[in-house]
Parts: structure tokens; sequence; C-alpha cells
């Protein structure tokens, strides 16, 4: 294994990593890029992504067994983790635990830009049915107070 | 495992995290400081910790069988990785592989902060002796040309 530094180039772009389509179907996201910047492997196989959410957009609403590790590093919005949505901004942490709903937002006008650090090994996301959207929304409704 | 939100404050200081030396003890450092943002468990076991080096300071020259990520978060310096020097700025990535020698320096006028992630379950550090100091000025030599 040989050392490596991987130079930031500008307005988060990074020396030899593409720019990719955060995934490859589905219309249950919004203006959403990925790059890897880092596949790690031996004693320490986890990866280092970069996602960046433009203003106005949204990840994917997910749960799945593997964790997320989460650096704000540009801009900042909202997080949702489970029944809980806060907001963030630069250099904020996140945790995602296993099995827990979760979904970015920009909700401002600029874009979230984020490290997120998960296991090189890990299972597919799980996508909401219609009767936990609708728990969701249960769950919404009888937490709000006016 | 409850999902987390850890908002940084100013300044690179994070809500609830404590500023420490950078090790307990030792003369081989200087002007280090160390946070220890997230510790990971079950299917993620890793660490985020965030350290600062001040202008002028270094950590320690080491070496060991665990690996480093590292992502610049403030300011910059130099990394030296094996036998080679960088320079390292805002948001380069940093990979040090297993039992590989890596020092980092903020040789500018400000500091050096990174984020680094290692695995929850590490060997400790091993510093140079004085033949192997002695063989890094010897590549060093070789390597420089007038």
């Amino acid at each position: 294994m040989k050392g490596m530094v991987r130079h930031h180039q500008t307005d988060y772009r990074w020396e030899g990593v593409d720019v990719h389509p955060y995934k490859e179907e589905g219309t249950h996201f919004r203006n959403v890029t990925r790059q890897t910047l880092w596949k790690g492997e031996g004693n320490l196989p986890v990866e280092f992504r970069y996602f960046e959410v433009g203003a106005g957009g949204h990840s994917t609403l997910e749960r799945h067994d593997h964790q997320h590790a989460v650096m704000v590093i540009r801009g900042g919005g909202e997080v949702l983790v489970g029944d809980t949505v806060s907001p963030i901004g630069m250099f904020d942490m996140v945790h995602i635990p296993p099995m827990t709903w979760h979904q970015f937002r920009a909700t401002g006008e600029v874009p979230l830009g984020f490290l997120c650090v998960v296991s090189a090994e890990r299972d597919r996301p799980q996508r909401p049915d219609d009767a936990q959207v609708a728990e969701f929304v249960q769950a919404a409704a009888e937490f709000v107070r006016r």
C-alpha cells in the first residue's frame, strides 16, 4: 500500500476524482452528486465519499444496517435522523445509526456538501413503503403543537 | 444506538467535546491538540479525531500498523509520508498506510487542522531509533539534487 495525498482543487473537486450522479437510477432524490475520495482496505476498510446536495435538493429517504459518520464541509441545510430534524452547518458531525431513517436536505440558498464515511462492506439501502410514510406523517402530526 | 448531531461551535471547537493535549507525555511533538469527535462501534468501529498543529508545530514522527485517513479542514502545512514530503491545504486528503513513517507539520504562518479517521482497535505507535533517523537523513541526502 503506498501513501497518498489527494489534493483538493477548487470548488469541491479533487484531483483524479470523477463527479458522479448520486445514484444510477430512481426519482427519490434531487440535485445530488457523489465523489469517492478514498477506498480503504486492510485494517481500515472504510470509504470516504463527498456528497453535494444542490440548493433545494435532497438525498433519498432511506435506512440500512450500515452506519454513516458524516461531517459537513460545505454550506448547510437540515438532516432527518430517525424522527428528528436538525439544522446542520459547517463542520457539524452527524451519526446515522443502523436501520435509522435519514435524509439530507439543502433547505437554504446554499448547497449542502458533506464527507460521509462508511464501511467498505455494506448492505443496500431500503426505502419506506406507503405504510411507513404514513407512520412518519402520523408521528409528525402528533409531534406538532399549535 | 441513537442518532447524533454534534454541532461545531466556533474556531474548531465542538459542543460537548474537550480539547486535550495531543499525547499525555513525550517531547517529540510541538504545539498539537486533540479532540475526539466521535467513537464508532458495531459495523463502523472507527473514531473521528480532530488534531490541530499550531503554526510552527509538528506531530510525532512515528509509524504503526493501523492506518490513518485524513482530511485537512483548517489552514495547511506539510506532511511526511514514507520518504515523501507534500504540501497540504484545505480539503486535501491524506492516506497513511500501515507501518509508514509520518509526521504533520504546520510549516506556514497558519495552523494545520485535520480530521483523522482510525480504527477503534489499534496498535501503539513506534518512534524511530537513532539508526532509523540516520537512514532517513541518508535517504534525504541521496534525494537532493543541486
